[in-house]
């Protein structure tokens, strides 16, 4: 008899039949002599439609009030299976984000989980109620509802699961598990058995998108083991786990890639101190977010700078820099859209050498050119040119034995 | 500067551009130097859908979970409005049943309000907030969601002004106030300047459906004047207000109907103790609810037991009743569903004799036919064919000169 937290994503619980089957797969781990604790998200498309509503109403709706009109969407949900489970004859009960105490910070849209007092759930399945609790939304110490942001069911799940110190969590998605890369691009894709904490952030961030980055984190705070899997069928999925030793021996786990980003360069900038505090603070100040940073440093004092936001900013972020190329002295600003960054993954990197020597090599062997490099102990990314992706992706997948186990 | 609670049913906030016309109605007073505090109903048909989703989910669904999925009706209008209200420049902060620490029983989809603790408004209001409250809902002292039942959003915000000793409360609706009887039936009908509470309770559950029945019953022991009103015009409405003396001048105040009615008889029932107790009690089991009872003795200790329910229950009335029949020895069961109940409601009846003579008498100019009467201290209701129920008020109103002041 295990404690068991489960949650379903927006697609599980499209449409009556989709909860149908949820339900179905519920029950069959609840008659096996298990405790139930299911997170679900809203019904795919509720969020959008909700937030589409309230800019009816309000350009800018005021954040407190968008989590309370938000939050109806996994209400719906919730009350809707533990409906279900009733009328099947199981005990059930649905909790939503003040029931299941769990508290947040009071940051609107995007509120950070601080605490969960599970005394009420662990109640409820004392009694062999099976247990559905709203993902995505919390509460403040002063009473607001909050949400969690994008994906935030995830991190509701993932929370709750170190919270009751669940024996397993499992979110079940509409994909099967985490692939050595996007199998849409290339066919070698291979479903990976496991993967660590940090390589599963490195491929979350870079755009393989299966998991919210922050139940990531918080997953591997508190050493919560996550298996991903599809809700469409019985396979098993992928485990994303504390680093193991044997996770070692591979060199490179998997390969993301980023197409949403746009380049931007500063040419002949005189360096000096404070150059870089002006160029930044800006766009900072306008919430646009800095990937990549390069600096290459030129003869004479001077320097060229070049950084990628994502596309969506990338023509405030332009501006910016044209409106500042000469109070600061720059001789030029260039540009480039067309950009896509390429990652490989793996804590084997920290152990062997030359994996980024050996990323470089394959790409330039296709007369694929880098024009921006940047690394940690576990990634190596390119940015190059966007046509390429595709290419890219596959010579590496090759390169560096992807589809062997 | 006044504390002003105001109700906007279904119909009021049916789209974003009705939400729109209530945030102006509102603001005029806001700006006028009043507090504000605006109950809201869910959007027009949307209560209905939800219970029709709960029932592809399951056949009986779960009541608990029934008033989690309910709530969600009011908690988008409170948060659309109060979004609105910021957005033109107005603070404004929504509380959902819970946050409004509106208490109630455990009695789910028909909860009873218990107490209040209006701590949280209050100071929103000293903030000079704008506050909207979701009608409808409450919770419990173990902090589930209950729903009050249908029309439930009165009984909020009946009891809201009440517990913050509002100076007014104002419940706007699709209709501009009580009239003397129906103006669809009789073109004459008159809207009232004010009506007693007994006479509008009298009135709300004889089917003119204006006000939900138990926030006049709160209004009445709390004695909170209620301004009924169409938020779809400027006019003033109807004040139901707590009887004054000159209210007993006026012998009829209005006319009421009900055509959902259906009549069974048992003829020639044995006239022994326990009798009524073996007829009714089934019903009672059955969850039907009977409105008119009449018995008349008959010689050689026999008697006839006519009584009356609501259309929906008439062919399991007739069942149970036709089941029974045998067992306690009566003749034969005879039904009719065609009839109808007009009733004159008025405090004045107290005062003055022969208003019953007199209902008598008009009726039996136009050669209706008279089945069953039931009196009260200030209502007189007849049952009549169903087809002379428009004829039966015209004449009334008529006779009783409701036409004038």
């Amino acid at each position: 008899m295990a404690l068991i937290v489960q949650k379903y994503g927006g697609t599980s619980v499209g449409d009556v039949d989709r909860i149908r089957n949820v339900a179905n797969r519920v029950i069959k781990k609840y008659q096996a002599g298990n405790d139930l604790v299911v997170v679900l998200s809203a019904m795919a498309g509720v969020t959008d439609q909700l937030i589409n509503l309230a800019h009816q109403v309000a350009e800018s709706p005021d954040e407190r009030e968008l989590d309370v009109l938000l939050a109806t969407g996994e209400q719906t949900t919730v009350s809707l299976l533990a409906m279900m489970f009733n009328s099947m004859g199981f005990p059930a009960v649905s909790f939503l984000g003040f029931q299941a105490e769990l508290l947040t910070n009071e940051a609107h849209g995007r509120a950070r989980i601080q605490e969960i007092h599970v005394d009420r759930i662990r109640k409820a399945l004392d009694q062999k109620k099976i247990v559905t609790v709203a993902g995505f939304q919390g509460w403040t110490r002063s009473g607001n509802i909050t949400t969690l942001g994008r994906g935030g069911s995830d991190t509701s799940a993932v929370a709750l699961a170190a919270a009751l110190k669940a024996d397993s969590c499992e979110i079940y998605t509409d994909v099967d598990g985490v692939y050595t890369t996007d199998p849409t691009i290339c066919s070698k894709a291979r479903k990976l058995k496991k993967i660590s904490y940090d390589e599963m952030l490195e491929m979350a961030s870079l755009g393989a998108k299966v998991l919210q980055i922050r139940s990531v984190e918080f997953a591997k705070k508190f050493n919560v083991p996550i298996h991903v899997r599809s809700s469409f069928n019985e396979e098993e999925g992928t485990m994303v786990i504390r680093e193991e030793k044997d996770m070692e021996k591979v060199l490179v786990s998997g390969i993301a890639y980023d197409k949403n980003q746009a380049r931007i360069t500063l040419t002949k900038v005189p360096d000096r101190p404070g150059i870089a505090a002006k160029i930044f603070t800006p766009m900072a100040q306008a919430g646009i977010e800095v990937d990549m940073i390069i600096q290459n440093t030129r003869a004479g004092g001077l320097t060229d700078l070049t950084f990628t936001v994502a596309t969506p900013d990338y023509k405030k972020a332009l501006d910016i820099q044209q409106n500042l190329a000469d109070e600061i002295g720059a001789e030029g600003v260039y540009s480039d859209e067309n950009i896509a960054k390429v990652s490989i993954i793996g804590v084997g990197m920290r152990s062997h050498a030359g994996v980024a020597a050996k990323m470089f090599s394959v790409l330039s062997k296709e007369n694929i050119n880098i024009t921006m490099i940047s690394t940690s102990e576990i990634k190596v990314s390119c940015v190059i040119e966007e046509k390429y992706t595709e290419l890219a992706i596959r010579v590496l997948h090759d390169a560096f034995e992807l589809d062997k186990a």
